[in-house]
């Protein structure tokens, strides 16, 4: 049973190690509420997850420390064990499908962990992890259904009351459950008033659906961008703790964590991953109860590919009328790219991209279609584009 | 002449006002020192402009007040008066050239600020709101040119050498100079030893050129995509100031300027404007002698326009070959397209955009031009493949 003197023996085990991260108020994110979002992306590591690994390494009895820890995961845990491991001079071993993002292997690696990729899937890694494990003894760190490694996330429960006392609702992303079951436990032991909530992503909603049928369950997929929470299986332990602690658990869509992540770029000058951004997209999409109540959002990691990252950017951009892909249908005689390309310049609108392609069998045998990228202010903009182009005779494709 | 007492004045007026952003150790992103940051990216308004700003409203007598503040700005500034005003219960006017990105202006507005839109460039706008000061009365704040806005900007200064008092240079974003007076001021004031050296945008760098020729100094233009530091004429006050109290200006080019602005957001997980990462650049790629020397660099700032980041990213992953665009030369015949793209998958790259157009007068009249844009891994990796494309017989252009 998690005890609050052993998460605050993680807490002083993780002093100097871990950064308290900032609270940060933030504006016009999401209106109903105070939000103040704690910047766990900001982490060394960019997660919360060196806390449970290194409170976990703190455990371990000289004999254990010679063996050396062994992972599984493409991500935020590999890292976060990698760099706990060499403050403890351990070895530790990596075990990643080879599938994992370059960038997520490379900072691992960095750290100073041996990485054994695997073919296949996550649970092919895992096995080869687990092999490793009972052939050499290193010691296996589970990246959350473990008591240690619950109480040193849990230290980002202390620090949330203790950088902002009056908070009356903390939101957490959830994907094995670790950091949920560790902030639950230390909020509602200190604080029982204080509403805890999880958010998982709905491609990926194993901890939600146990919840919500209050029956253990385990999803046949995760599939969702954000990686750092796509777990299919819910730990023992940490359903529990999620069962005993939440005060309720729900979901958000692909695209409203694409909202958030860009919200979150463009009002607060902060980079999180999908998996850190699910708990500000809850509030932004009004999924719980939070009118007028004092929130902190825990923004969990900022591990993000940047081809990713782009890809959101992109998609906010076209959502909000700020990128713009206009098709023209056109007569091929010279000078029409000219007058159309007047046209928009006239508008204040940027054209970043052309293609002229000639027209299909529906066609006249002049028609062709002009294919123009543009960067516009906001929809209003683009729809008086639209209108000056429609009105200037160009017919425009839908 | 500015004073010690004056900065420890404005510290105190601004507090609960300005964020005590956060000092952050960075980590790969510097290797030869050791390198930390001063958030001022996390500032409220998103820059530090709302310092100077505050504590010069602080200072006007209540019958000033009455009569209001204008301002003239596109950016930082803008909001920082806007923000500021409002806490003051001041009205505030701002004249922006007309073609300000819509996002700051917005921005401003929603600070509570009337917007005056003036079409032409800066200079026009700041005629008017001259012209608004002699007719109305209103207060004129100048951007950077005036002893009690450089007095709020010193308390980054004083910031610094509480959050890190074993600090041993400072690096600090120049345009007009504000920032970099005060930071001067206060460290020379108080830590002689400690270095202070200026960054500016090689496109607007007037006031490198002003301190290298010790003659104060005007430029033609300000070209750079920094916007925050787009100054042509240092100030007077400021010119002086960066004279006596900095120990080195440097400049970075727009490319420098675009992989600080990456780096930041991979490595740091922070959104930084061009000109708040100029400081992070010049760390970055050795423009100053900090080899062993504990670091501060100031990110002064984080509103940068999402068209524009977007670009910097797809820049970014160009150079660093995770973004790759190939043209191929085919022969027009079928099942071509089916086999590139079936080498593409197998060597693991993501397809993301193909344009398959005809050849030019030189080709055979069978040929055509396959247009491949694809996310890679590395350098590396795309090499790799271009080597099985032509082993393959397909034609790469250059």
């Amino acid at each position: 049973m998690l005890t609050l003197e052993k998460v605050r023996l993680a807490e002083s085990m993780l002093q100097g190690v871990a950064r308290k991260t900032d609270m940060i108020q933030t504006s016009g994110l999401a209106p109903g509420c105070e939000l103040w979002l704690k910047t766990e992306n900001l982490q060394r590591t960019g997660s919360f997850k060196l806390r449970g690994a290194y409170f976990k390494m703190s455990q371990c009895s000289p004999e254990e420390r010679k063996r050396g820890v062994v992972a599984c995961s493409a991500g935020n845990h590999a890292q976060g064990v990698a760099f706990a491991a060499k403050q403890f001079g351990m070895k530790s071993t990596i075990f990643l499908p080879s599938s994992a993002p370059i960038s997520k292997i490379e900072a691992t690696r960095q750290y100073g962990a041996q990485i054994r990729l695997v073919d296949g899937a996550y649970d092919d890694a895992y096995a080869e992890a687990i092999a490793f494990n009972k052939e050499t003894g290193a010691v296996f760190l589970h990246p959350f259904d473990d008591e240690d490694v619950i109480a040193g996330q849990a230290t980002v429960g202390l620090e949330t009351l203790m950088q902002l006392p009056s908070v009356e609702a903390i939101v957490v992303p959830v994907g094995g459950g670790g950091l949920l079951s560790g902030i639950g436990f230390a909020v509602k032991t200190l604080r029982p008033a204080c509403k805890v909530y999880g958010v998982q992503a709905s491609g990926a909603d194993g901890m939600y659906r146990s919840f919500r049928s209050r029956n253990h369950c385990v999803t046949d997929a995760a599939c969702t961008f954000a990686d750092g929470i796509a777990v299919k299986a819910p730990g023992d332990l940490t359903y529990d703790m999620c069962s005993a602690y939440a005060d309720d658990i729900v979901t958000v869509s692909e695209d409203e964590i694409a909202a958030a992540i860009l919200a979150l770029m463009e009002r607060q000058k902060l980079v999180a991953e999908g998996a850190g951004a699910v708990s500000v997209a809850a509030v932004m999409f009004n999924k719980l109860p939070l009118e007028g109540v004092r929130t902190c959002a825990i923004v969990s990691g900022g591990n993000i590919d940047v081809n990713i990252l782009s890809r959101v950017i992109n998609r906010g951009l076209l959502t909000s009328g700020r990128l713009t892909n206009l098709s023209i249908e056109l007569v091929d005689k010279p000078g029409q790219l000219k007058a159309v390309s007047a046209l928009i310049a006239d508008e204040g609108a940027n054209v970043i991209r052309v293609h002229y392609t000639p027209g299909g069998e529906n066609m006249d045998i002049n028609g062709c279609y002009l294919n123009i990228s543009m960067e516009t202010r906001n929809h209003e903009h683009l729809e008086r584009i639209k209108k000056v182009l429609r009105s200037n005779g160009f017919k425009l494709c839908d």
